[in-house]
């Protein structure tokens, strides 16, 4: 997606060690144009697959996540990292590594949003390492639904994600993929 | 907003000691054709304000906001109550009560994205007690940005928060006011 690249040319940061900085428009502060045009790109690519939600986990997934059902018409679920109280006793529960805590945090759905008969697309802001996506993906087949595909707004292929998904057989796509992150550089891959 | 009313009346659960679920279309699962009805009733009850920016609290205020944020064409900005390693070393914070963990957690506000010049709507899921978004107008404050209003899709009135805010002097609007919450009813103030 041209307009997401150039914003990340021109307002992106390689803080080093892969991480990558752009809460200027995604993960801080959030552009809607540009975000809207995400969810609409990402919704036309998955047109195919019949979803009927959207799935997400709090919390930087949720603004592409909410943009992309809005382009398709469909609810969006974002799984918790702590469970509500307004949540019953049984839930789909799983563990994913966290990127700002360390060590591994819950990631929780409620069995009344999630299950047979639904076709569920995963959005996330980032495919990195593939884990969350993989945990988000695991309750997802807990519940009996059905995982028809998975979007990220920026991928960093270098971290593998799209080779530890692979397995689920789903359709993967990404609106930009950052090849490497060397020398204080973003280098996109095609 | 007759259409969230009578969502509440069809969905909306009193489980007690002031907590209604309503998960199935706003905490949990967001149900986007009626969140962009509220972000566009949002947006025109405060077009008069000239804000230039919307800004929520991670979690369940991000859909509502960014729905409000599209309808006015301005950015979001999310405050974080976790210190993300992308942020500067200087950022604005203070701390609110926790729904979920007990406590105080921080909430946190890069100076990247909210200082002078910005005519700032906070936007909230709930209006209760009011300390979540008195938190976020400290931390407008002290960016010297200009706080102009305070929406929340859900106000719950015998929770006090609009009288804790009202010496913020800007207007306070919600798209429905819960008045009573006894006897596992849910009494809408009008």
């Amino acid at each position: 997606m041209q307009e997401l690249k150039d914003r990340i040319r021109e307002q992106g940061r390689n803080l080093g060690n892969g991480i990558i900085k752009v809460d200027g428009f995604l993960t801080h502060q959030v552009d809607l144009h540009l975000m809207t045009l995400a969810g609409q790109e990402l919704a036309r690519r998955f047109t195919h697959t019949g979803a009927n939600k959207v799935l997400t986990v709090e919390i930087s997934g949720i603004a592409p996540a909410v943009l992309t059902a809005l382009a398709m018409q469909v609810p969006l679920v974002f799984a918790r990292k702590a469970k509500p109280i307004t949540m019953p006793s049984q839930v789909y529960e799983t563990t994913a590594p966290s990127h700002t805590k360390g060590g591994l945090v819950p990631i929780i759905i409620s069995p009344e949003y999630l299950g047979p008969g639904d076709r569920v697309l995963i959005v996330d802001d980032f495919l990195a390492t593939g884990q969350t996506i993989a945990a988000l993906a695991r309750l997802v087949q807990e519940s009996g639904a059905s995982l028809v595909g998975i979007g990220a707004v920026i991928e960093k292929s270098f971290e593998g994600g799209r080779q530890h998904l692979s397995p689920l057989n789903v359709p993967i796509e990404s609106l930009v993929v950052i090849e490497r992150m060397d020398d204080h550089q973003i280098v996109f891959a095609h």
